[in-house]
């Protein structure tokens, strides 16, 4: 890379940031977002696939992190909860930025553009929790349904965690979500189809 | 509406669903679904948004009718289940079209640019569906997480007609992923939990 485009990517993410906060999303150009930071056009494209991406040049590797603590969990652990500590440990890196992801949230629910990418990257999250859950040899089927419910639990905690302020603990707030997706689900008769005291032969 | 027009909606849809499975979404324009259907781009724009929209033409319809069960469910009805049987319901109107259903299916399938807005019409059915459980009184918190399983259940089973042939039921379908989905996400003390039997006090 020439010298004169030492940071670039990041001041190219800076300026979009502060030019999508002081217009909104939909009113930013390309040639401002690489005005701002003094920069072509050109060197944008190198670095963003378009105006959006910017908001989503982290998404893949928070995804990769995600997978590989999936795969990794000890042996014996359940799919569910293999899923929810690794999305609770990745999301606290991502929360400990503080202001910056809450930012991001905040400019992502202005536009329905972003929104729909979002929900993309997270439908794409979902699907390599699900391939890294049958690496771990959870059948196909248990593996989709449990990568849905780890992402679900993730974006009600994520949300929450957004809607506070200041220093807010992540981890605590997964399994909260994950309670509370267990207890909506939860069927009335789940007393006798779950408790082995209910099967047990005297 | 003139009356050589007359069916034109439905002229334009089969025209374009027999070119997307002769030539593959991608490779087909407005202009040729007109031609096929002897009618001007002009009408397809008066029916549709774009060429993807002759796939989701029915969602709108599709998502009032299951909000509509949804809100009409007796009252005392666990939220989980008026949103399930409200799927069931509505899915096998849907399913008992028969290939019309499946082939759609398999067109999506084909194309990122389709599965992605399949993907923001489910999130458009959560939406709908958690609002309407929280007309039934539901907090917020669990009408989305409800919501959200809901549709990961009937995503779930429509994914597995679909790969079946012939005339299969629906809404078994339905209440068997609810139930695998239920077994994913149960916690290994869950019969501590949700047993009244251990709780109960002799």
């Amino acid at each position: 890379m020439p010298r004169w485009e030492a940071g670039a990517e990041e001041r190219l993410a800076q300026a979009a940031y502060e030019l999508y906060i002081e217009r909104g999303f939909d009113h930013v150009t390309v040639a401002e977002i690489a005005e701002r930071a003094r920069l072509t056009k050109r060197t944008f494209f190198r670095y963003f696939a378009d105006k959006r991406e910017v908001l989503f040049s982290g998404a893949a590797a928070f995804q990769e992190s995600v997978v590989a603590a999936v795969i990794s969990a000890p042996d014996g652990v359940a799919p569910i909860d293999a899923v929810v500590v690794a999305l609770a440990a990745v999301g606290t890196g991502l929360t400990e930025l503080g202001e910056g992801a809450r930012q991001r949230k905040r400019l992502i629910d202005t536009s329905t553009v972003l929104q729909e990418r979002e929900m993309i990257k997270m439908a794409g999250l979902t699907t390599s929790i699900s391939d890294g859950l049958e690496l771990r040899g959870i059948p196909e089927a248990t593996a989709r349904l449990t990568a849905e419910a780890g992402v679900t639990v993730f974006k009600t905690a994520f949300e929450r965690w957004a809607d506070r302020e200041g220093s807010v603990e992540f981890a605590p707030l997964v399994h909260e979500a994950l309670d509370e997706l267990r207890a909506a689900i939860r069927s009335d008769d789940m007393d006798v189809r779950a408790g082995p005291a209910n099967h047990r032969e005297y």
